[in-house]
């Protein structure tokens, strides 16, 4: 059974469990959530070593970090040290978007190697394979996609992103909506080319109730991809984005009565001002299921640092309800990341979220700023570094300056802090904090 | 005359005429907003080879990067190669606030060097002085202060910070706030310290219309500012934070009437969902003046990365009306920043001024944005490392690992854009964009 079928039968699974003890709250509270389709816990059985990890309402901000080889870069190694930095800066979860090198090799690592929840874009493997066996991507068949899905289900992956909304009327709606950038989404441009060549409908859309029967059968959190989520803030919320989420909103439905657990992805690049239209449309349309945002990017002219776009984007999302934060990259738009810039992603994401988390009231969150400022008051320099995201980063900064008399190199002596605890004689022991 | 007085009797100054061209304005709605008050130009006729910057309501939003030496670290050097970056990374102004040193000589070094508006904190060397001379900034006297602020306003200083609202009211519900954080500006606690020891008014506020008098005189455009922020997100929004900001919206009127161009100083520390609460305030309490922020950050845990922190603050403070981002650098909170980090501080900040002033409707911001997506689209790499606001790191990003057939090294040969281009058959010359 499926943690959506336990939930409902009003049985509390060891995953939830566990997720609401990570949250500091009732397991009740995370099982009618799974019930009524606002929280998912991806957890797929086949994936053994995996710690569970809630996302949707009430539950802190979760955030995504995208490792994967290319075709120019297939590397194992490389993704692996990715993989380790993932884990090592807290990401909550973890998608292979491999397409390049033996991936199914490459994905069984990860799978083996991290207790992350897992996520896949399995049209990604459909295409590559069809490529390499019958010449085209365009000549893919329905059952390889369907026997890719099945393939990585077996393997253990725990959330699946599929583009089902692309579909023909979605791209009668792009069409019509002469767009400044078309479709930016990998698995939304193969099964664009797809529907277009072979003048059939999308599989993944046609043929659903298949995919609910696998992802029911292994527990696979449904994550319906937006292949038509704008590239750029000229085409944000225009018809076609829209239309495709309406599609996704009744696929939503179609799964919770499939007894399948299903989150929803969004933008991509938008306007600052629409990024809480967005939220607030997707809450609406998909009746309060879980939001995946990637990003949102505030700014198309950001390259080199799209992580900071993507975390003004990410901290607005999240505040208006968004639940899970796909992260970007500072090299987003340009290459492959690096492992340090894997690092930046995360944090950036992680800053969105915790930003968010704040004025969203999740348990805890306000406490960790409440501690730094008092380490800071206190010139406790230990705690502060213990207590930030990056503490190698901290101490190095710090210490290379290190100023004299317990103040940092900043202010030195005339460290307002310190000042101000001298003159006005308020001690420590009397702080209400 | 100031550029105030000027504006009020009808006239367009040379000054105003170069700021409209810049914003791509007519020269009466910048005249206009000078006699309004809701736009300053920092302009001291000393600075001779100055570049006017306008700050205010209608015109992009400006960033600020901080520069000066401590103490501990008082090299002119690494304070003016600080200073060649700001001008390289495009910032619109710059304050030197040098503690370390002969403060003196590295102020007009920087004045003759750079023609950015530049911005000073006249209390920092007052109180160094008073140190040096009198052995305790507690010894200093109110001709000592006014002594250093004309000093600095003969040097060709445009705009100066003056903590005029750290009064001995504000003290007394700084007490009784019993904050976590009391006081974390510098000038703040020079001033707190100096009123607590002396039992005696702050002369700058005492003695404001002194201080307007020498403001006229040079056209220094006052900058009020916030001693009482809130250092955490724990003390923001209080009553001693609100008391401040009440008695800077006070003089900001006596300036005006004064015929003295004059902004307010806003945080700091900030909860997301208090950020807009807190301009719109500053707007309604101080009558559409200029609103200059520092940040704000929207948690107290990212030392290290407080230039993410700053961006989402700074965005959203922006979107909703602030007119000046002071930059924050990932040294905040830990030490002095290198020249590496001022860029990244200041990157942060542009990033921020561009998404909001993208939804401010600021003239040719979204242009931009439209420009980057159509290289995008066409796979025009040399341009869009050209719009970027780092070629450098965009050029070192994209070739370190460039891929094949013209797209980069994330996607390659299953780049969406090329494949949609091909299925789709939209070519260029049908776009309309």
């Amino acid at each position: 059974m499926t943690q959506l079928q336990i939930a409902r039968q009003g049985v509390v699974s060891p995953q939830m469990k566990l997720v609401a003890e990570k949250e500091g709250l009732d397991a009740e509270v995370v099982r009618q959530g799974i019930a009524d389709g606002t929280i998912v816990i991806p957890a797929n059985p086949g994936h053994r070593n995996l710690q569970p990890c809630g996302i949707g309402k009430g539950l802190s901000t979760k955030v995504n970090a995208n490792v994967g080889t290319s075709s120019d870069f297939p590397s194992l190694e490389n993704e692996l040290e990715k993989v380790r930095v993932v884990m090592e800066y807290k990401s909550d979860a973890v998608m292979d978007l491999s397409t390049g090198g033996d991936i199914n090799n490459i994905r069984r690592h990860i799978i083996e190697f991290c207790p992350l929840p897992l996520g896949t874009v399995p049209i990604y493997q459909a295409a590559i394979q069809a490529v390499e066996r019958r010449g085209a991507i365009v000549n893919m068949t329905a059952d390889d996609i369907f026997a890719a899905i099945e393939q990585q289900a077996e393997d253990g992956v725990d959330f699946m992103t599929v583009h089902c909304g692309v579909t023909q009327r979605s791209i009668e709606h792009l069409r019509q909506q002469a767009r400044l950038t078309n479709v930016v989404s990998r698995g939304g441009a193969f099964l664009l080319g797809w529907i277009l060549h072979n003048e059939s409908e999308n599989p993944l859309y046609d043929r659903y109730d298949r995919l609910l029967e696998i992802a029911r059968r292994y527990d696979i959190t449904l994550s319906l991809g937006d292949g038509m989520r704008p590239g750029s803030l000229s085409d944000a919320t225009d018809r076609c984005q829209i239309q495709e989420l309406l599609i996704l909103g009744e696929l939503v439905e179609r799964a919770w009565n499939a007894g399948v657990q299903v989150m929803v992805e969004g933008p991509g690049h938008i306007p600052l001002d629409q990024v809480v239209t967005n939220v607030q449309l997707q809450k609406r349309v998909c009746r309060g299921a879980p939001f995946y945002v990637l990003g949102p990017l505030v700014t198309d002219v950001g390259a080199g640092y799209d992580h900071i776009s993507a975390a003004i984007g990410g901290a607005v999302a999240a505040a208006a309800g968004a639940d899970f934060l796909c992260y970007v990259t500072p090299s987003e738009h340009l290459s492959l990341p690096t492992p340090e810039e894997v690092k930046e992603g995360i944090i950036g994401a992680r800053i969105a979220a915790h930003a968010a988390d704040i004025v969203k009231g999740v348990k805890g969150a306000a406490e960790w700023d409440r501690r730094m400022s008092l380490a800071r008051r206190n010139l406790d320099w230990d705690e502060q570094i213990r207590l930030s995201m990056d503490p190698a980063k901290g101490r190095r900064l710090h210490d290379r300056f290190a100023g004299k008399a317990g103040t940092c190199s900043m202010c030195g002596p005339y460290c307002a802090m310190a000042l101000v605890e001298k003159y006005l004689g308020i001690s420590l022991e009397k702080c209400p904090h």
